[in-house]
């Protein structure tokens, strides 16, 4: 029995129009030609990756999200399965990130070092569909491997905003924090190491429900009063920028190793002295950033125009060990290219250089002849840089045109049987 | 438990090296460039289809290969299960002209009609592994709806010979045929209507078993001698080009409409007259192409490098109905990207236009003053049309430089701490 066929794409996922796809194409050249004069190298995995790799608690909460891919022929044995553990072997990747420490575990002696990596590609992940958000995504990574230094964090830095400049956005900011200047205030303020992680959780929550929020909250969960004071009082007194760093570089004492830092302001002058975009670097000891795997500094853009990150990565030396053995230091920055496409559209952007339109209508009784004069036509208008189309002339040939000219066709030839020779 | 880690891809699936992701970057740009000259529009669609879509008999074999994806949460019941039917909902697409069908069928208001559409995405199909052959793999198509004459068949030629020029391929050929015009041969020699999907599956061995191959197997199937006969005979009689063409159209009378046989001529002499590459048309009265969906003209690209074609398509009349209730015409060519951008590997294919390489080695004891200089170098470098890479100076600084030179990098300078001020 054949089913009937549907017309809607798969549950939150998306059909892309052409209007949008010129704005998406546009922008992937973009991407593809900054980060290569950055020296970035462009590089793939599969989509599929292996079920154990993605199941590897290196994915948080996207773990849950996993579209998960049926076994095979013989493998699948739907009678004895008792768990999906045991249907599947495979699944869509919810990340770049672990398909390139897979990557370069397979792959290190083949690559260079420091190895500096480009990723365009769709990611899934079954999230509750809603506004804005779908369950296939375009994700664009920059990632340097084998760099233990503050380059990497830099050269990430200005290639991802000078991307961002090249589109023409402006005035956005790069927040930078460290995991260790993190874990260093809360040690200070008396927070034991095991509370770590639930207490960072309530600080990300600052921008939502405030200093006080964040204050009462903490109390409640049952923190001592005094520790709490503390280090709100401390984020009070940080400047956000070198100041603040080095004032909890003098304030924390020997809780926070002066190479975290001084590393730290050694990436900010150095991004305020060299970026190629308009936009302000800005320490920021509240900013948290919920992945686990990152190991020190953490950082993303946020833009005025719109509410949440546009961009974000970080470092995390400890990830491609779980694949090697061996600890490779590693550090990325990730932009959201369906937001930034978002914004694009909405604020109607339209694609530089794009090519003139022109068109040619044939009317139906055309002969050969009269077809050949047109495609050579068309062929020379190529050659000049046109963009060209040749139809076949409607009925409704004031719709056709109306139509074409929507499209963006600026020039439209009729072309009849009677006139080819004066064309 | 956390599972071990897997370094490989899975199965079948493939990484992508810079170096070959360089060629296909550039593949890539210089397609959707030429069809984008062509007057097609860029358009996407999920990888992810309802499997309905997938498995509606429109794919053939491929629907045995489909790689399908679990249901989630409460939907998924693996105790109730008792085939695979009940446990997904979704799999990846074997193809994109299925996709396409829907994507017609959904957005045909928001669509310029003809639509020409371009597509260039992944594909996923579980075939066993073999050289050269994966299991995800790019296909690049294009294609025409909604317009019933020659001039659909007349472009997607002109713009895919165009785009294998641009690539350097030279002397590849054209075959056309049409599937009206196997059925009238088939039909004038005697063999019945529901035979024939059975003799032309024969009669497309016609190049791996010869004339006699093919006459052997059918009389062993059980056709008449003389039908055979009269068959093999009359592709004997017939020339590859448009006097074939007439030939048949005055040989097979009644059996063949004459608007197929002119159709054919004016397709193959348009492209003769308005073609950009260097390549020839043929008229191919053995060409079969496997898939059902196809209702008129079929076609692909043989090339002398490479046993098998780099490209095919058809006319494909009735698949949009399947979706709408009502037909549509359309036309699609698509190219094996695969297989080109192996070819391109073999032939040590250098990407035209690529930027000069300047890298620039830093001292481990340089202090921030001499970085921010090697930084505002790296930046007016990019200005200038530079691929600029900035890495720390290695303790081998030997291997480094030959890793970097075999890398394309052909300017190295070495930044020493005492020797910024005269770079």
């Amino acid at each position: 029995m054949v089913m009937a066929l549907k017309k809607k794409p798969v549950t939150g996922m998306k059909d892309m129009l052409p209007k949008e796809m010129e704005i998406r194409d546009y922008v992937i050249h973009l991407i593809k030609e900054t980060y290569k004069a950055y020296g970035f190298s462009s590089m793939e995995t599969p989509c599929v990756e292996h079920i154990e790799n993605l199941c590897s608690k290196q994915g948080g909460d996207n773990e849950k999200l996993i579209f998960k891919i049926l076994k095979r022929g013989e493998k699948l044995k739907i009678d004895e399965a008792k768990e999906e553990a045991d249907l599947v072997d495979g699944g869509l990747r919810y990340d770049l990130t672990v398909p390139l420490a897979r990557y370069y575990a397979n792959h290190a002696n083949e690559l260079p070092s420091p190895f500096k990596a480009m990723q365009i590609g769709n990611v899934w992940r079954a999230d509750r569909p809603q506004r804005g958000r779908f369950r296939q995504f375009m994700q664009c990574d920059i990632d340097i491997l084998g760099e233990a230094g503050n380059l990497a964090e830099i050269e990430l830095i200005l290639a991802t905003t000078a991307m961002l400049g090249k589109l023409n956005f402006k005035n956005f900011t790069v927040c930078i924090n460290d995991r260790n200047i993190l874990k260093a205030m809360a040690a200070y303020c008396g927070f034991k190491e095991e509370d770590y992680d639930e207490v960072f959780i309530v600080l990300d929550k600052m921008d939502k429900i405030g200093r006080d929020g964040v204050a009462a909250e903490l109390i409640q969960m049952g923190y001592a009063k005094e520790n709490v004071d503390t280090y709100l009082g401390l984020f009070d007194e940080v400047a956000p920028d070198v100041s603040g760093i080095r004032y909890l570089k003098e304030k924390l004492g020997d809780y926070l190793k002066s190479e975290t830092a001084d590393g730290m302001e050694t990436i900010i002058s150095s991004v305020e002295a060299a970026k190629e975009a308009e936009f302000g670097i800005r320490f920021d000891p509240t900013l948290v950033r919920g992945q686990s795997y990152y190991t020190g500094t953490i950082f993303e853009v946020t833009m005025d125009d719109f509410g949440g990150s546009v961009a974000g990565g970080g470092r995390y030396d400890k990830m491609i060990g779980k694949f090697t053995g061996q600890d490779t230091p590693a550090c990325g920055f990730s932009i959201g290219f369906e937001r930034i496409v978002m914004l694009l559209l909405e604020n109607g952007y339209e694609v530089p250089g794009g090519r003139r339109k022109k068109a040619y209508l044939i009317e139906k009784k055309m002969p050969k002849e009269g077809m050949l004069k047109v495609l050579s036509l068309a062929r020379a208008d190529r050659e000049n840089g046109y963009q060209t189309m040749i139809a076949n002339m409607k009925k409704n040939k004031k719709f056709q045109k109306e139509q074409l000219e929507a499209d963006g066709y600026t020039e439209i030839v009729d072309c009849y049987a009677d006139s080819v020779d004066r064309l």
